[in-house]
């Protein structure tokens, strides 16, 4: 149709099958990853590596709304949430052209004490996310590495085979694991010059800070309270790597910040700057550059249906904002991304529309082919 | 001078005398009120109603930086941070005309136990700022009420006795105190409806979370990011009341936070507003209108050198921004006010830097004079 928007995404999700591990991994290894059997309502029983452990199941997961559902079982029912051909039809309908896709088992690292595992089962991964979702549709499909985090080197190591094998983009979580540094110590460093090295967009998900980010609040407002906070993770992981100052020795390193939003940028670079200098006596390392000039060209910021993002580009100088669908999510536009678009766009320059359907994600992945005209 | 702008602020400070308790409170109550002695460089000992405890004294009080003053010794500099005529002419100088004033012994009532001498204490402390601080200038100065918050009921009754004496805000701390609920549960609502009832504003100002926020952080760039972390706890307190229904049943009850910024304020009314929409079959309490409108009409927030908060306003349709010195303070704007507006406001509309320096704040205070022509 003439009045279609074709946009990009910034932040989309697949699931995987239930029997990944034992599809790509030799069985003596498949059996040692994580399995989870419900217990109950709430509980599950976790087996990883030879043990157990219950615990509480996520509320996303447990919490069901009117309709008797949770926002996990509203979030896997679009036809592709699994099936990559499937998943392009709800993309051509919808009008969304090149997608960032995430996976949805990433933090099982975690869980997971023998690094050795870990390492074999993400380097797997891997190549499993190349022949099985990339190669479907290789101009559109941009999915997210997964890496090993508990030791420094391992993520390296992978980062440069998932550079090798063709992704464009690698998944860290928003909180470093338990017993590593946090991402503004120099420990990270090998890592931010391997993605440097090899063009690859550092990617960070928001809600994967390693607690269960529902659970904050509880009483009025809540489910509200508990949905903004999972933003915060994203805006802390990229100040890390500003004042750290990972990004001002890697000039050309890119940061994505996917699902938590884009006016923030502005809002955080105008508190970095004022930091920097009022404090000036007290901050190190020194910069090259003013921390919101950093932020500005070096992380890209994606969102949903917010109305103040356009304007964080026109407006506030912000250029690297991309929209997202989120796409199978409840949080994301599936069923309404026509109707997202043209509330976001229909009223501004074709320009800055432009940059953020398309202008700033081509600038990421330029290997993505341009949507239908 | 022609090209002078005068702005009023929604955010400074004061510093009490010393021996204020002994001032203003029967010497046996006096006696009981917190009083600290520093024992070597980084340590004090707190005495408080015939207790004491040794804590770590806060950062701000004992990192130094190059020119080995602390953030706190900075902080205090200025010839009026004690003494209220000397004020007048540093606010006078600056171009600063109105200025809503916050205590700095503001936190003393989490460390006592007896919600009495806490109650009698903001009693007096408040009677104290009438006399003191807002008669020497009552169409300037803005004094803050000290809240007794212990006990929801003690609140009210201060309340009362601020707004019966002239105080025209109450500060609450961003952070609830220990043993009380967070401000979204509805054991507050009494406090909310005096506040409607009596016209007071709520005033929270950012780092009072209850925590010593300056050392969440360590490392490279932990100055930066400790200083930027320190916004959060006054964006949380506004969408406390705003998800949790205080803001919607006292659609004119006004909240102002101040030195947090203000272009945080569309990037939390968006993304609550996609919470609100996106797991509405979550939401508890449904509100009579969406979550920005209630924000945006009814939150105010000021900021000092953000040169992205006025298209905040003229960009993003918030019109509750306010600018703030934070004066005397280290992170405000003193020595350089002028050169601060000048930047911020040489480039945009006449109507915008005139809600952003006056429109706003004499909304909230509309009994402040007009600055010199």
């Amino acid at each position: 149709m003439a009045d279609k928007i074709w946009a990009h995404s910034g932040d989309s999700h697949f699931l995987e099958p239930d029997d990944l591990w034992q599809q790509i991994l030799p069985a003596k290894q498949a059996e040692r990853m994580p399995r989870s059997e419900k217990v109950g309502e709430n509980e599950e029983i976790v087996h990883v590596d030879g043990k157990s452990f219950h615990r509480k199941l996520p509320k996303v997961m447990t919490a069901k709304g009117d309709d008797g559902l949770t926002i996990y079982e509203l979030s896997v029912r679009p036809p592709g949430t699994r099936d990559p051909a499937a998943r392009l039809r709800d993309l051509d309908q919808e009008g969304v052209w090149g997608e960032v896709m995430y996976s949805s088992i990433g933090l099982w690292s975690s869980m997971i004490e023998d690094p050795q595992l870990v390492r074999e089962a993400a380097h797997a991964q891997n190549e499993w996310l190349v022949s099985e979702v990339q190669d479907v549709a290789p101009d559109r499909l941009v999915p997210a590495a997964l890496m090993p985090m508990l030791e420094v080197d391992d993520a390296v190591r992978e980062l440069e085979h998932a550079a090798a094998i063709g992704l464009k983009i690698v998944s860290i979580p928003t909180g470093s694991p338990p017993g590593t540094d946090d991402y503004n110590h120099d420990s990270w460093e090998p890592l931010w010059a391997a993605a440097d090295d090899a063009g690859m967009v550092i990617g960070f998900h928001i809600g994967t800070d390693g607690t269960d980010q529902a659970t904050a609040y509880r009483g009025p407002g809540g489910a509200v309270l508990n949905y903004v906070d999972t933003t915060y993770g994203g805006q802390k992981a990229a100040m890390k790597l500003v004042t750290g100052g990972a990004l001002d020795r890697h000039p050309e390193l890119k940061v994505l910040i996917s699902e938590g939003g884009a006016t923030w940028v502005p809002f955080i670079g105008d508190r970095m700057n004022e930091g920097y200098r009022q404090h000036g006596m007290f901050v190190r390392p020194q910069l090259s550059r003013l921390p919101k000039e950093i932020l500005f060209r070096q992380v890209y910021a994606s969102f949903q249906h917010d109305e103040s993002a356009p304007a964080a580009l026109w407006a506030m100088g912000y250029h690297n904002v991309l929209w997202g669908s989120d796409y199978p999510h409840l949080e994301g536009t599936f069923g309404h991304t026509q109707k997202t678009l043209h509330e976001l766009f229909d009223d501004v320059a074709p320009e800055v529309r432009q940059r953020i359907t398309r202008g700033a994600f081509e600038e990421l992945f330029p290997h993505v082919s341009a949507p239908p005209a």
